[in-house]
């Protein structure tokens, strides 16, 4: 997979770009993640990137002009062979040359505040892609004719504001490039991860077994498999009900799962 | 404020510590970031910080004691005073070396995909506070004993999955952050924030009034102040009853938002 970038701020995504599973995913040549300043596309003396708005107000709007030639440049073939000559540094795919003759577009992918909900299904929806473009505004808002004529993609990360759209890009390229074949290890790929079973994980534990008189809860010393399994579902159901019971609506629970839930419903209206 | 971030990857957070506002705000000593590898508080011949799950199953799970420790030392007198030589590098705030003798203690907040869901109105208690420290696992699970004894609180930023707590944390500060007196220039804190007015934002432009034969909608160049404010309100609404309706359900409308919201249901009704 390839990943593209665009934000004033490329030096935002060195740490990350380099660091952990993103690091290693580059490494192995599994994604190509290219950071890139747009204002080198501004084309206009001052290198001026945004504007001030149509019709007043505060604030600044990112003009379309370097955005579009930043993504069309992106797309030419001479991009993709400059690229292929860094291939080493930057862990390029194999086969990434060819992308520019006649395969699938890119998803062009606009980080904004009014953009769809990021969740899990999207992001297992876009790890199927072979190229994504991500378009990061930064305190400006952006020109309308982007969001119309140039993104495939909106997306929000959560109802909260930030100052720009850089971090929320690391977040789905995180997400993302994890479902990559190759990219996680066994050992970290078998963990039962919260929103891939639908519900909130059970408390974990290991040593000490007793930390400041702190103990673990004996059924995890007794070695008895099935009882211990028994015990991490009804944790997974209590904690999920606990604390985000509308996860529950969207599950197919089993008949023993529906009886713990009665079971907690009854406990509470007891209290 | 002080910030701490417990990690085991400190580098990931060089280049978002550094840059745009989180470095603005460092160098006016308006925040003091800092990221710890609490690996050097495990206290064991392999700085081993996670070690196997109780009960069985895949996955280490982050023991107790290294994360205690750290944010133990954090605490300590000791540890502010070495803080304060950095100052001038680190950003710290005045008077921070007080805070260690009897003043509020810190939020501590752990990372993870259980937690309570990361609003902005999250951001806003948060960024009342004097100190937060941030716990970040990385492919790990957390030993119960952290959630149950040290934190304060524990945050998700969404419903997907991430490779670590990292990522969340930054999330967290930059909306944190930016809240804070003297961060935001006028020129940044005058736009709109869709969150703050609890609708989505209206479409901007900027100049070229015509890109590649897309104009500019000719309300925005009328210079008619009245006209623009009812159409940029229109916009709003239309935006966020079409991608976001559950957003109008929490807000007051005016009696013409709601005659225009009435209008935008029997467009789609006939549609």
């Amino acid at each position: 997979m390839r990943i593209d970038v665009l934000t004033l701020f490329p030096e935002m995504f060195d740490g990350v770009f380099h660091s952990s599973i993103l690091g290693k995913a580059a490494e192995k040549q599994i994604v190509h993640l290219n950071a890139i300043n747009f204002r080198q596309y501004a084309g206009n003396k001052h290198s001026q990137v945004d504007d001030t708005p149509y019709g007043g107000g505060g604030g600044m709007v990112l003009k379309p002009d370097p955005i579009f030639a930043a993504v069309e440049d992106i797309l030419t073939p001479r991009s993709y062979d400059q690229i292929s000559n860094n291939e080493e540094e930057a862990g390029l795919a194999e086969g990434s040359s060819e992308s520019s003759e006649g395969v699938k577009p890119p998803r062009v992918i606009l980080m904004c505040p009014q953009g769809e909900t990021f969740t899990q299904k999207k992001a297992e929806e876009l790890s199927q892609e072979e190229h994504l473009v991500f378009i990061c505004g930064h305190y400006e808002g952006y020109d309308e004719r982007i969001r119309e004529y140039l993104v495939t993609d909106e997306l929000s990360i959560g109802d909260y504001v930030l100052t720009g759209g850089e971090l929320p890009a690391m977040v789905v390229i995180d997400s993302v490039v994890r479902l990559l074949p190759g990219v996680l290890g066994n050992e970290t790929s078998a963990v039962t991860d919260s929103f891939s079973t639908g519900l909130l994980e059970y408390p974990h534990y290991t040593r000490p077994a007793e930390f400041r008189g702190w103990k673990v809860p004996d059924i995890l010393l007794s070695g008895h498999h099935a009882n211990i399994e028994v015990w991490r579902r009804e944790q997974a159901l209590r904690r999920t009900w606990e604390r985000r019971p509308e996860l529950l609506d969207k599950l197919e629970l089993s008949k023993q799962d529906r009886i713990y839930i009665a079971k907690l419903q009854q406990e509470s209206k007891r209290s």
